[in-house]
């Protein structure tokens, strides 16, 4: 799908994000602590298993991870797929729209890694 | 600067975004609720003032707007112009760094803004 600056200004002509509008909603959903690096976990992966994802994304508890993980299945972002096999075999992917939005944050979770260290770090020392 | 998702690898080779590390205290300040709100209010625009930034970022609250601005202005996104006028006069508007951050949300918000009807309204419905 093609975004460009040009289609914001078309969504929001006025510049205003206007509270409790579902981009609003959806926004809060990706962006939020856990929500980002769970979809960054799954991008460029393999299907995960739960505890992969708690390794990955580290310091996450089981109470968030459930959330997070409920809340991007009902935005149609992640899959959730239970193998029937003894042990249970439960893992979890990207769906096609989960993948299209990861395509968006690698680039920008990539740009805050490069910059973290003159951001972050200067102000510290 | 070119950022690709084979940069994002060698930041984090396995795969593992560890906690308190640089890179998750920037991603936290500028995915915040009102930190992303904020910066795409300044992408493409002049400089804003107060008023016109409370206005775009719909429902955001003085101390919290207060609070934004200061973390985006330590991390060196935003910049604060006082003109020394009667009445006071200032202005916010992005770095060069913070437009850089700005040309990886935009796509991102308009993705969300697109997408949003479709998975949001359609789980309300």
């Amino acid at each position: 799908m093609k975004v460009s600056s040009g289609s914001l200004r078309q969504q929001f002509p006025d510049g205003v994000f206007p509270e409790g509008c579902p981009s609003r909603t959806l926004l809060d959903h990706i962006t939020s602590k856990w929500g980002v690096l769970v979809l960054l976990s799954l991008a460029d992966s393999e299907p995960l298993r739960w505890s992969e994802l708690r390794r990955r994304a580290q310091g996450v508890s089981e109470k968030m991870l459930a959330q997070t993980l409920r809340t991007l299945a009902d935005d149609d972002l992640v899959v959730r797929t239970a193998h029937p096999v003894v042990p249970p075999h439960v893992e979890y992917a990207l769906t096609d729209r989960g993948r299209e939005l990861a395509g968006l944050l690698t680039p920008l979770m990539t740009w805050v890694a490069i910059n973290a260290d003159e951001v972050i770090v200067a102000e510290s020392a």
